[in-house]
């Protein structure tokens, strides 16, 4: 009786470059510490279409078919025997890092440098774009009514904002610098404003792009061009009347860094989301002498409960990030789409009973 | 030639307990590092009344007569022989309390701690109800067109708020407790809720006040009446739905300062704002063992450049917050009326020919 | 053939006041993530001896029999099947307090406040005055060839004081005023100087203890007789020729914590590790506008690695702190020696065939 | 009679690359802040000794005849009439960065980044290399009895060692990495150990000065030759057995500051404190998702008070860095020593009544 039981799971399943295939994995059964999750609404990230594309990220390799997909909310239906703050028909979203261990990061709470960590679609951790999934119990989290499904699958890309804009120490009256305005680029537009920065500019080659960030809420936009490094810093300088206390760097590109070493106040910070090639080259004398910290960003860690509760009082509005959305039959149609760089979020729907927001 | 020099300076005068008087004063010349500013809108707070009513504020008497008035806007009518950032004509707000030496405390940038400061208003430091005032260039801050003088004097105000947020580490989802309802209240709200709070209830006793702090905001408002402070912490809890992460107590009553910390969440913080008496009876040692931290808050620091951003970028509207106006000319009517608690916060208008917000 | 296994694990319990028990327990099993340990050394600490003398701790009653001792060290003998980083024969140092789910707490890295922990001979946890005693082996720390055991078992109270410098931000040239010259205080006196303080200060009532805490590395020490707070602060005032940075209260007793508010620096910290009266009556205000911060402790968090670290390089020097041993068979008698507050620290040796340091 | 009082103030000045004179200056006047002191003990910096060779540091270039000399105390002779903390006789450590301005960055305790700030010999501002100068009272610090005048010239290294750990974050119990052997080097690991680092390895081309970090307190010394960043990673990481938590990098060799980001613990900090080419070329991406934060320093500030603190209580001993000493009058035969990079600090002996440390 196992084949019934295996055709009820329907999973996207990258196995190599080029190579997505939909398939039926057998349903899992939570163990003690964990529950067993009906798939409601699962966004395609930037690194789900570079897996497929490419097979790999870094030193992180597909050697055996992963099912793909981590931005993510469902339904819980069975519960391990330990779990006691969720119950069947709790809406959760998804933390898709969960550590294995209580290591050194896990005791300081930055769980998210925990190097035995289990992530969701990064090899060989399988991920959620499937009908059910099994997640530690610890790492889902309640949804209110008043917070939607995708909502909930939303709070994985606003973690990437979130934790970049805490790295980068964005608070009150700051002026903010934000260089791309992709999914990233937008999120942490959207964060660093909730946080009460007073101005952001975003920066991006594409005016498109740019329209969008303007109207989520960019006080101010600049599409790059041809100019240097220090001509955008430049013109930044001029469009805030200062020099940014904070930069966020989503793009990876190196002129991109370069910008945000420049243009950053003195005793301010530049925080490094995009991913760029291994070496860069860069002024680093220009940011040590003038106190410009750099920091890099790892994922995210301690993020939902807060994301919840900025969705739940209407503090911060994710819906308008999705621009697309295609039943988990047409997950192909769907990864092409964003493959091409169409919209911002594409949406997998994976409840054939439910394809609401 | 003094007497028409003399008679151009409109001050308000307190003399001691009871004993206000509109009188004239010399204008005066500023120093090298000063600027003289023509005053347009100074708001009145309750010190300033307690200093009429009363001669002293705990160590700080009256023995002179002193100039009331703290929280204030002008315009820069001459500069000393070392000013640099600042011109005849430009608008300023003013920062009160401006250190009289470098010493230990302005090095680390806490400089509102500074024993020898200068504070408009506190004994023997006059401050600037009148129409001519000289003060320390670099605490007057520059505003842009787009901020009134009037948002301009409630930066004073708006600065207690901040400061106490700050203090409290009021962060990005927090739910925040705000004791008290009245202008401090008002503010410290504002600026959580700035600040990325997700959720504030406010206390007071008062139902009129809550309903201003709903309409500004408040997520939830609860109105005290005969509840223990255990029972009004258990009250909060379940309209938040949790502990809150911060309280901010701002009335200075024994039991508001012990259901704050009843209230708020391990390894949360108690901000005390609010004077009270010398001596408190609190539950120290169940704030100690839940590591909730108590911190109190001493005027301000740093806060008028980023509240400047705030105001010119519409990020925050401080604007409601005045609910009455009157000329220099009235300004013992003025503080009659603040003194009856009517409304929020009572502005007096310095300048003859420009009563504007 | 139950008997004989029996027989192998004597055990100090607690059957309630006044009712200390050795008695023969079966030796555990460990779990999957735990580690079965052959006890080496266990100091009591004044907690155990207040379970045995009031069977209970505030609201921590002792409802059955429980095994006291927490501040412990010894070696591995059987590990649980998913247990990696220590194997049979791997001498360890304990850290009593293992959570036991990965709660909001846990998660941002300070798991001691988790509501939910497990803790040694905290009721109704067993603790570890036993022959044989399994433990999360997460919380299980090996040891180097160069710390000896009881040098591992100190690191429980050391860990009091580490945390307790930690949260009042003891750093380098800081003053500092310890409160009590118990075995917390000398300890937190040996963390501060380890720190960096220039300069800590002690207060006792005894003149004994206080040679102590001279010979261990106090500059100053102050008997403490009939003065006010206000006294006391003006005497350590005038010993340090400024008032201390931070001052660390471990006795609980009222003129003690006033005395803390009173002599603290403006800015500075004070921290409540001492346990007084639930019911404190302080002179709030006078922290509250001197910006004075008032943390508590409860227990300590991230310690341990570091601790082991300072050890091994020979930074700290515990050793002087046991002033008595006892076999685990004459664990009684220790413990009537530790109720004398006879020396500093009492340790017991659980290991037959080792009673070495 | 201009001539006897010129006479008086013999001073060494650079007036361009290669051309180091000694002179005689008028005796300046202190204004209202400042106090005119008779110097004692200047060391030689390597800035000083690179103006002198090359008339230029960046964008700092020698356009007019400077006096050299930023690391110096003396003794008060004349005050300003405004200067209370002050008086004729103190014995005084002189920090040479002094805020012409309370700007934005004073106002928030990082003077050291106010662009306006006057520094002692850094071009236009004259050093203190002479017999008498004059400076901001604010920034003399009175030497107890206990604290030689050669301690409080030391305190300038110094302060480049403490802003360094600080802002790595060394604390209690880290494992740390100084890059490089050199005077900085040195003084950076005696304030790492002094905050209480458990272990620290330094590393450097030579054997010699390795040696001498030895003596002073290195736990482990590393001679580089030819490995790879990579490779001397790798040798830290066994020497330390694990990475250290922060690492200082003091020579501004771009392998070496690769090293700095291979090595350093995830979640940890790099510190740039030596100087190299304005483009540096690193690999950036593996610091940014391991969280290791590169922070530069600029002098530093907030070090005098403090670092007076721990050399009266003998804390920290500086004594050993001064390896040869010179009267003012052979002021260039020191910086002949200096430059050969014989011994660590070369200092000069300016009052010629007291050539004693």
């Amino acid at each position: 009786m196992a084949a019934p039981a295996k055709l009820e799971n329907l999973s996207l399943v990258v196995h190599g470059p080029g190579d997505l295939r939909l398939e039926n994995y057998p349903v899992p059964e939570p163990g003690p510490n964990e529950v067993l999750l009906k798939m409601h609404s699962v966004g395609i990230c930037g690194s789900d279409v570079h897996y497929w594309q490419h097979g790999r990220i870094g030193d992180f390799v597909v050697k055996k078919p992963m099912v793909l997909g981590h931005e993510a909310s469902g339904t819980v239906v069975k519960i391990g025997n330990l779990v006691k703050h969720l119950k069947p028909g709790d809406r959760v979203a998804i933390e898709p890092g969960a550590p294995r261990e209580t290591d050194e990061f896990c005791k300081i709470g930055r769980y998210n440098l925990s190097p035995s960590i289990f992530f969701c679609a990064t090899p060989p951790d399988d991920g959620n774009l499937c009908r059910f999934y099994k997640h530690s119990a610890d790492f889902c989290y309640k949804l209110p009514d008043s917070v939607t499904f995708e909502e909930g699958a939303l709070i994985e890309p606003l973690s990437v904002g979130i934790h970049a804009c805490r790295r980068g120490g964005v608070s009150l009256g700051n002026k903010v610098l934000v260089c791309g305005a992709g999914p990233v680029g937008i999120v942490t537009l959207l964060v660093a404003k909730a946080m009460g920065a007073a101005q952001v500019v975003v920066t991006d080659l594409s005016s498109s792009r740019l329209t969008k960030a303007k109207e989520v809420g960019a006080d101010f936009v600049l599409q790059i061009t041809k100019e240097s490094p220090p001509e955008i810093a430049s013109k930044v300088e001029n469009l805030l009347g200062s020099k940014p206390d904070v930069t966020i760097e989503c793009t990876g590109a190196e002129p991109s860094i370069q910008t945000g070493i420049y243009v950053t106040r003195s005793g301010g910070t530049l925080v490094i989301v995009g991913m760029g090639s291994e070496m860069a080259t860069i002024p680093l004398m220009h940011a040590a002498v003038r106190e410009v910290d750099i920091k890099g960003v790892f994922r995210y860690c301690n993020t939902w409960p807060m994301a919840i509760s900025m969705l739940a009082s209407k503090s911060l509005n994710v819906k308008p990030l999705v621009t697309h959305r295609f039943p988990l039959e047409k997950a192909v149609e769907a990864f092409e789409t964003s493959k091409k760089g169409l919209g911002l979020k594409v949406m997998i729907k994976c409840d054939p009973n439910d394809q609401n927001p």
